[in-house]
């Protein structure tokens, strides 16, 4: 998990958007900005004014507290503070820039941001024709996002959702895998050399080894495929109980005549 | 870019919906499959049943034919012919089961399709209470996606777009930074020397260097400066037109008393 109390004063990029036509859609880049900790909105002459009801409805509350937002004339005036700004194209462009992937922006920002308070932007354009090429011009590089060349249309907020999920990605440090193992821990391998060590017992007794040269391979294949599972102390307990159910089912069968 | 004639041999996960509400959500997951390239659509006992026209209107086309979606009964139902299924959760639960961040999961799941036919599915709950334990107790693994803590509600369709990308982006060769150059190329360094030191030539002409024993300093810094933006050929074209106009202006305004 991020730890916030780190992220809330690392500097984070504003999300600026050219022109943003529907208010549904400005509302869910808010909610994804909340999402991935965002918290400044710049709305470049918004085509229905502003503050916007379908927004705020849409925005599941992001737009209470958690994100400001504010509206300028021009993408010039919505820059004009930040050191460095990237634009999200769907095209590419007849301009030398950079193109870079949702992942490799972050890590430019995010390496950018390291130690100094470098202030950077992430610029969309409006739903009907992206952003204009003067608009881009005024941009340090360009992002684009890889999409299947069949389908490749994303809306504007899935757009803000993907670039906003990776630069929490980029700073996020959740374990890849984590095994939450509650109040019990994982069991320890003498305890389980002991489990296998009875297992085999009750199994030579229940004549499961018929062909005794391959008794060795067979034992090997039980531990390797026990083993790769990683039980934990109380799985350890429950595997010696369901032996032992297995055995008293089997004898009281047996006994039964 | 993907290669699609790749992806369309590579086994691809199914995504599973479990009691779907809104068709809404159903469509912007199908939406989110096709522009990743996913094209198995399982939904578990839908609200509203199948088809559903709200869905249908969400998924801009998705579902016309990129995308089938198929309806079963139950969980188990839907993923029987799988071998490998992960489901996505947004809070955590008292089972040990590894837990996978979206991208280790792709990692997974894109692992264990190399070379042989694995079939995979990603389950997502409905929207009210997501997956019940039952549920979760038939996957292999559970993923949740980090989030704000402080807003970490994802909407069914986001979350889907989230595992969604992911998995593409395992797969993805797009270079992280690419720099389009046209019908243009990187200047040489032979080029680029002639452009300094002609640049130096006229600064010289122009009394630029009054510091003499600074000289070399602010030529190294000029060096550094422009190099580093790596021009094109034609752009250093353009750069020995501008110096060229300067120098002209420059003369025109001292030979006009």
């Amino acid at each position: 998990m991020t730890d916030l109390s780190c992220t809330d004063t690392t500097p984070k990029p504003a999300i600026i958007l050219v022109t943003p036509q529907m208010g549904e859609n400005i509302g869910a880049a808010a909610r994804a900005m909340a999402n991935f900790g965002l918290t400044d909105l710049r709305l470049v002459a918004p085509r229905d004014g502003w503050p916007n009801h379908e927004a705020l409805r849409n925005a599941s509350g992001a737009l209470d507290d958690l994100v400001q937002a504010r509206v300028f004339d021009t993408l010039q005036q919505a820059i004009n503070d930040l050191h460095t700004v990237l634009a999200t194209t769907a095209r590419p462009r007849d301009m030398v820039k950079d193109v870079y992937t949702p992942q490799s922006a972050a890590t430019r920002i995010t390496s950018e941001q390291t130690g100094a308070a470098i202030k950077t932007g992430l610029v969309f354009g409006g739903e009907r024709a992206g952003l204009g090429n003067d608009d881009i011009a005024r941009c340090h590089g360009i992002i684009t996002i890889p999409t299947n060349p069949d389908f490749s249309s994303l809306n504007l907020g899935q757009s803000v959702l993907l670039v906003c999920w990776e630069w929490f990605r980029a700073l996020d440090n959740t374990n890849d895998i984590q095994r939450p193992l509650g109040d019990s821990f994982p069991a320890t391998q003498d305890k389980m050399d002991e489990f296998f060590v009875r297992l085999e017992h009750e199994l030579e007794k229940g004549n499961f080894f018929k062909a005794r040269d391959l008794k060795p391979t067979m034992l090997r294949n039980i531990r390797t495929m026990l083993t790769r599972a990683g039980f934990s102390d109380q799985e350890l307990r429950t595997l010696h109980g369901i032996v032992s159910a297995l055995i008293g089912k089997k004898k009281a069968a047996k006994d039964t005549p």
